[in-house]
């Protein structure tokens, strides 16, 4: 393509509403365009990305036996409704777009297709002779995003591989979710991202495990914890760790003491005198579930650990059976509109005690409420303790479960991991953080959608059984992005040569030198000729121009057909290093050729 | 492929949801799958055809220099705002998916995409120097069907390229319509159909000029007209034709006469003993624009004419300024309900009179209601003609405009052209008639958008000057169903060879003959390696139902390891014709090869 016939526009400015520099980047070179808050355009250059990589994908799902095929975006409400995830996905922060159709009929903008995939499966698989299956699509999906940012990466739509597996049973369900490892991995490493796989929380999805597959980066939004040994790698959302042995209470008698200005647990350890890990700490959430059963949870806790949300919601989404509820709606910190709700007199924050007592949960009295307990395992085995006094500026010093405070019944892991904990796995091991753009989630999903949505197929004694399932996501057009996030430099993107829209770029300094016009020219069509794809910079431009526009859009190999042409020869500009080198005529196909292969690894 | 590891399942009764042979076909051969009304899932096969529909549109778009992109699904509505198409998208009769985002804000899900672009234009394009431009994108698109019908064909969602392209002067609009009129006959001979290039009306797209592209099917749902001399074509909405010449009138004074009974052409012709030629018939229309302005307007037409009410749609919305709107928002005939709104007396319906008296338009006189009259060029010179009383039972005789009744200022052609009407380009030629599916649509848009969203660009003189638009449309989804409905038969299928998901499937009639297994194992790798798609049916399965699914399913070629490997051979049976060929293994490959090549038309 000739960059005069392309619509080819560079900016100079960071755009406004861009934070990072990946996000600025693809703006300024002329990849996307801000269509509407988190909607983009992908204009010629970004789309020849989306292909390749997607084409990179494809390759790699099909290796594994799995079949493409494409599935509506528009999606009936009864089948949300079916699986029970209508109200998670629509309702307080869920993140389906909801429309009604000309005769008031509900429907969802497809951001997942577990129910649609289950539905056809549920119709068309009978029997165990047609398992294992494997459908994967690649398309656009849609999400409500509350806080839409970063070009691509958190956007309201995105394009997305994914895919969904069938079984009939557990062992070839784990067959496929090994063979979609593999493949992920393959993906990320021919796309030339470093990355790194990680244990993972099924959020929303459900099921029983699953993996992530991160895109390093400092920009990313998730926390990895990893040990050197590269035997654990975890999102901190789901990762576990040895928590820091506590030290031995220094108080012996249980007493109330005054600890006024002390909300803090690093005031009151000041004014104790005490380590955090000899505190209970306690914490209070909301819990809505979609009956609108709300729960006031309190979470008792040692002092030096954090509560961990995401661990938390699925300690509560377990417990929505209790409530007759399918799901959680939400999980806040109740603000102050909704203490007043629960308690009679104002809460004591910041010295609640590991109880509350009636008259600060008179609100849970109502058959619409519910007071729950909940107590960490770190504070389980603590000692004469310290913790609050459930009265504003005192706490209680030398208390003991079952003599001061009853230990709840309920006992779960909800604190979060850490940079600097000791690994689980090998406690000489200790965890260390990085930063990932997550760009890929395998699931091992089980019967959860099957059992529910009754799909079922006859296994070989002929019995009904629910089809086991995984599912399988990876995102296209975050992956695009990420990969500009991880390799660019001050002059632009430095795109990894397997997903790079074009290979080179010929590059003519003065368009009115007839001989550097021709020879590029000449180049153009050889280079395209043989498979390198290759555009032409014919602009009417100065030379500087033209070259500063090479580096920001960051194709891999800039040739220019400037002062050496007199010795018959060209100069060939790496993108990565700016190594400059003066190639033969002659010589620049087989040069770029051999260097476009060194460069892109093809192995499935 | 494997068949015996493919989601393949073969239905033997067509669903319920289908009426026309192609819908129910690809129901049964398991190509789509219902998911909700007008919405259908692409099985694997399916999503085959599409991919090589997409590549042929991507190939010829490419050719014209073209390039491709992608624009957002999900549209800001203040984009449809600007250009003044919100509500004659959402409102009334709109077919446009609306939705609100968590912050209230009004989302459109996109049926089409002149807003986007025209916005990316305004923003990127500021020179002459960068036209002319075309960006095409191949995207799945959304329509709130009022009755979605057909399968893929009126679906609520489906597949289509759209393009569009911006010029400086109407002069290079057209060298770039002639390019994709060519390029679009170039997509459908190459998918193997037969169709018909024809002038179009250009609807709610709007514009100079446009012209579709009909597959022709029995199924169609348009009308074409055509002459034989190959010199005129046109969707009937927007045929012309010369009328048939009127009967001198039998009646030389003007006379009411008492016709009982005779509310209908045919009825008062044979009661008065005169031709629909001599008759003045007057057609009420409701017509309500986007401003809430209502207009009753009465058309004189001649009485064997019949108003096309595409036609007069277009003259209502040249008349919107008049009302200070923008736009038409439904044309219908006033129901009871209406007509009483509009008359203090009960209209006399089929006697209505080229005027009607004060009485029947009470309600006009409202400040949101307007009586509008027009008359076809058809009743315009007409002498001593016949036409209604205004008085149930009666008509009158040799009435004369100017006369008896004021002739309307406003003259047009809303007369709907016929089989059999004479042409006008050679009144020798004769219109004919042919059912189409309408799946390519190009239009000349002019500065329609460029102007109401303010895209310009500088042209050599430093003037700004709004661009000059066109926009070109292929359904994608409804160009693969379009030619099952052109070609198939009693058995299923018959795919054209160059949209085909597979060109060859390997039928092994009995899977424990090891020596057949063995020969169809081998065949089927050897023709895969060489490019020539093929399945292979290694089902547990009774050779009937093999032969009777691969017919179904529509694969061109089928080769079967059977009987005749004793002598070396293998069956090979055309799908379209039945034929069969006892071929040497060692030939297998040269005579496919062969066959392919003869049955595809690659030439671009």
């Amino acid at each position: 393509m000739r960059l005069s016939k392309m619509l080819f526009v560079t900016l100079r400015e960071d755009p406004a509403e861009a934070e990072i520099p990946s996000h600025k980047l693809l703006v300024r070179a002329g990849y996307i365009r801000r269509i509407g808050s988190g909607i983009y355009a992908y204009l010629p250059l970004m789309w020849r990305v989306l292909q390749k990589v997607s084409q990179i994908v494809r390759e790699e799902m099909n290796a594994t036996g799995a079949e493409e095929c494409l599935l509506p975006q528009v999606q009936p409400a009864e089948l949300w409704q079916e699986s029970g995830r209508w109200d998670t996905y629509t309702k307080a922060e869920g993140i389906m777009f909801a429309l009604r159709d000309r005769r008031n009929r509900d429907l969802a903008l497809g951001p997942t297709h577990e129910e649609v995939i289950t539905t056809i499966a549920k119709e068309m698989i009978r029997s165990y002779q047609q398992l294992p299956l494997h459908l994967y699509q690649i398309q656009t999906k849609f999400r409500d995003e509350i806080r839409p940012r970063f070009g691509l990466m958190r956007g309201r739509e995105f394009i997305m591989k994914d895919g969904y597996s069938f079984h009939t049973d557990e062992d070839s369900l784990k067959e496929t979710y090994k063979d979609m490892d593999k493949a992920y991995r393959n993906i990320l490493r021919r796309s030339g991202l470093a990355f790194r796989a990680v244990e993972a929380d099924s959020g929303a999805i459900g099921g029983s495990g699953s993996q992530e597959f991160m895109v390093l980066a400092e920009a990313g939004e998730d926390e990895v914890l990893y040990t050197e040994d590269g035997k654990y790698a975890a999102n901190v959302e789901k990762a576990v760790s040895l928590p820091a042995d506590a030290e031995p209470s220094t108080f012996k008698a249980y007493e109330k003491r005054e600890t006024p200005n002390t909300a803090t647990i690093e005031t009151v350890c000041k004014f104790l005198k005490c380590s955090p890990t000899q505190l209970v700490k306690n914490v209070l959430y909301q819990a809505v579930y979609d009956t609108g059963m709300t729960v006031l949870v309190l979470v008792n806790i040692r002092g030096d650990q954090d509560v961990n949300e995401v661990k938390l919601q699925n300690e509560l989404t377990k417990l929505a059976g209790e409530y007759q509820a399918k799901a959680l709606i939400s999980l806040t910190v109740p603000d102050e509109e909704a203490q007043q709700k629960w308690a009679a007199k104002p809460l004591p924050l910041g010295y609640i005690a590991p109880d509350l007592s009636d008259e600060y949960i008179t609100g849970s009295k109502s058959v619409n409420s519910k007071f729950l307990r909940m107590v960490d395992r770190t504070a389980v085995d603590l000692e004469n303790f310290v913790t609050g006094a459930n009265e504003s500026g005192y706490h209680v010093v030398g208390a003991n479960w079952k003599k001061e405070f009853d230990l709840p019944k309920i006992v779960v892991d909800v604190r979060t991991a850490k940079v600097g904990d000791r690994a689980v796995h090998d406690a000489n091991q200790v965890l260390e953080t990085a930063r990932g753009i997550e760009v890929g989630h395998i699931f091992q999903l089980g019967t959860k959608y099957s059992q529910i949505m009754g799909a079922t197929c006859t296994n070989e004694k002929g019995e009904e059984i629910p089809l086991v399932m995984g599912c399988y996501g990876v995102g296209v057009s975050r992956l695009a992005q990420s990969a500009v996030e991880q390799s660019y430099d001050k002059d632009g993107i430095i795109w990894p040569v397997a997903i790079a829209p074009y290979h080179a770029i010929v590059t003519i300094p003065n368009i009115n030198d007839t001989q550097q016009l021709e020879t590029a020219e000449n180049l153009y069509t050889q280079l395209n000729q043989v498979g390198i794809e290759t555009l032409l910079d014919d602009r009417n431009e100065r030379a500087g121009v033209k070259f500063k526009d090479a580096d920001l859009i960051g194709i891999p190999y800039r040739i220019v057909t400037g002062r050496s042409l007199k010795s018959g020869k060209v100069e060939i500009v790496e993108r990565a290093t700016h190594n400059s080198q003066e190639v033969a005529l002659e010589d620049v196909v087989s040069y770029l050729q051999k260097s476009i292969a060194a460069a892109v690894d093809s192995k499935q």
